[in-house]
């Protein structure tokens, strides 16, 4: 159904057949055709949906839409969300409430949900806790699949994943039960003979970006969620696991480009917060860059000898950054999928150097032909080439180190990437062309 | 089990432990251990495994390992490797073979994996059709629960995915049942009667980016793959998904960083395929600076006579860069993400051009009182600021409108990123810097 077609039909006032039509809906185009309407519509048409649809969709709507419709429904429409909301999918939406507003909301759940979602909002951030759902099915090593299987039918309606079972005894987790063994083998089997014991898991202290690359390794549907006794206290589900691998991509990106993150979507964020998330790395980056202005201003005697020598400046700068660049690219990612690590050092820096000889030469040589051509000037292509060899291994060295420096230092490889990276080359390669000038041209 | 656990026990010769020890192995460690041996050990090791992990194992393993295997095997086991083996990583693997290698190999399994798998080769590589496993659940309409799940114990075994099933008539897709449904409700239930039909699928042309990005849209299992005619052909799964997801970030990563896309492991990389990579952008932005640089010639007289000049030049070209560079690089992701559309266009320039003046004013006037405290010179200061907004506004609305309309071109937007951008608002800024100094200084 359009947004027109809904439109006409809350025109005709014809509910019962808007009810109909939506009850089909996926919750995921349910939000974005309800996020087309204005507010005293939305609420009209979030009003006669099925209480389970309605939570559904609103656990997928952008933030501002939660906000209004909560402004506007009432405590008992509230209440029946947020009780048939996922215990996480709530606390992602009270994650970015007004504390007041939480409270005054957490009144009108019930006391099962309230104790979860406290619970929930209890992990950092950051962490695999504030990703995990605290509904999962909790088997006995003693049951059969029979009652295995009962036991699913009676609780698994409100559990996000039941196709991974988990076999615990006091809390402690023993091992996993694929709900694909429950469906395939004897319905008198013993769970302790079907559970699978070297299982993957993470803590709850661990960094949400740990656990989402373990589903990345793994290929799996969810991992069990540990305390530090070995307790299960939740789980986190591959749905989870994909959405943190986009926000930590895009976060890892903005850094890359000189921002501070923000993984609000692009056009609901304000032309203020925008400019406050650029702002701060473009000071520091341009007061470092006048470093680089104040050397070239020693060498003032150089280019008034020579003015030509300025031209190739935006040329050696600009190509120091992005071999520089490219270097720093590679290993960000490369650790960031925890492909590189800190003990693979060597052997970039060792990779990059010679990537850089071949890289700088090749460069260097097409760079040289063009001055000669043009200028009929051997010197002069000889001062450029040199400079342009000496900036590229520079820039190719630098911008694989600081990345795993950083990381080494616990600072986000990502922020060391092409910004910082071209003012530190830059620094060097005036320094180098310079020098070389002075030499080969006597000055 | 370590890596020199595994070797003494080699040393001893108790094959009998080892194979049990590494029956409890995950297919993926079982991998990362087995990669750590020497040639002869791995093989020894890899034929005392069961023929079941052993496929597993072999199909997570890096490809020149699985080459060296492939050579040393005897027939017979190279057949029961493909048998057991899942279709889409066989492809996966065969994909990376010499063709003569590929025919030979395929003329050791048997007629129906040969079948599936020459069936999957058919698909460009970025195709929807290449990430695709033809194993998968057929059920029909006027099965009951009981059937269906009786079906499932009898195949199910040998599917990559049990957890969604296919409702299909003549081999049209007529809906979804998920395992979930199969467990929970009652035994004589007709599937007709469980069937989803309003569920997502993907045509076998669709772009892979694009399967995947509905698994980040619907944190789906699984997504039948249609033909034109809307029969069924295959399915593809959330953990085909999140590598898709994860090559094309890297991909884009690279690109925006001036290098051609390609996704093998850092180090297993030659230092020549690296420099091939990266030479070809360099090469044409290094010439394309080179313009900058002869526009900068046509100011000499301006810097012969204010040689200070010249040590602004590159505060303006690298703050013109970062600026740009932001800009494409959020355009770029959101586009992505499939968060932003060509439709958007006019919205992100307005916003672009907004944050560029709020930028651009409070970077011109911290660097403004810089000048006027380190040289006294009111007109310099003016004339830095006043480039310095001009240089921040084209590269925001330049950052912004490349990626776009690459994206437009149905080229890729993430070359229009760093590097370019870099290097067209380099050339902005030095011209607008002169005017404005030749203007100022009347030069």
């Amino acid at each position: 159904m359009t947004n027109i077609e809904l439109l006409t039909l809350l025109e005709e006032n014809k509910l019962k057949l808007i009810h109909e039509e939506l009850s089909k809906y996926n919750p995921v185009d349910l939000a974005s055709l309800l996020s087309k309407l204005d507010e005293e519509k939305l609420v009209i048409v979030f009003r006669i949906l099925d209480k389970e649809k309605a939570a559904e969709a609103f656990s997928y709507m952008e933030n501002d839409l939660q906000q209004t419709l909560i402004k506007t429904l009432s405590k008992q429409d509230i209440k029946t969300i947020f009780n048939s909301m996922y215990a996480d999918d709530a606390v992602d939406f009270l994650s970015d409430m007004p504390a007041n507003v939480v409270t005054q909301l957490l009144e009108n759940v019930d006391n099962e949900t309230r104790a979860d979602i406290n619970y929930l909002l209890q992990y950092s951030e950051d962490s695999a806790g504030s990703i995990m759902t605290v509904e999962f099915i909790e088997l006995h090593p003693t049951m059969t699949v029979k009652q295995a299987l009962d036991k699913i039918r009676k609780v698994g309606i409100d559990s996000e994943t039941v196709y991974t079972c988990y076999v615990v005894v006091k809390h402690k987790l023993l091992g996993i039960v694929s709900a694909k063994d429950l469906m395939i083998r004897d319905s008198e089997t013993l769970i302790s003979d079907l559970m699978k014991d070297n299982y993957v898991s993470i803590k709850t202290t661990d960094d949400r970006e740990t656990a989402a690359n373990l589903f990345r390794k793994y290929g799996l549907l969810a991992i069990p969620v540990v305390d530090s006794e070995g307790c299960i206290v939740g789980i986190v589900t591959f749905d989870d696991a994909i959405d943190v691998l986009t926000d930590e991509t895009t976060e890892d990106m903005q850094k890359m480009a000189a921002m501070t993150a923000n993984d609000d979507p692009y056009l609901k964020t304000s032309v203020w917060k925008h400019a406050k998330h650029r702002i701060v790395w473009l000071l520091i980056l341009m007061f470092s860059a006048t470093i680089t202005g104040s050397i070239i201003s020693n060498y003032e005697s150089a280019f008034a000898i020579i003015p030509l020598l300025v031209s190739f400046i935006p040329m050696l700068m600009d190509t120091g950054g992005n071999c520089g660049s490219q270097s720093s690219t590679l290993v960000i990612r490369g650790l960031a999928v925890e492909e590189l690590q800190f003990s693979d050092t060597l052997k970039i820096v060792w990779k990059e150097f010679r990537v850089s000889l071949i890289v700088g030469v090749t460069l260097a040589v097409a760079n040289g032909l063009r001055i000669v051509l043009m200028y009929k000037d051997i010197q002069l292509a000889l001062v450029v080439s040199l400079s342009l060899v000496g900036t590229i291994i520079i820039a190719k060295i630098v911008g694989c180190l600081l990345p795993i420096l950083a990381k080494k230092c616990k600072l986000d490889p990502a922020i060391m990437a092409a910004p910082i990276i071209t003012t530190v080359v830059d620094t060097f390669s005036i320094i180098i062309y310079f020098n070389i000038a002075t030499l080969i041209f006597k000055l």
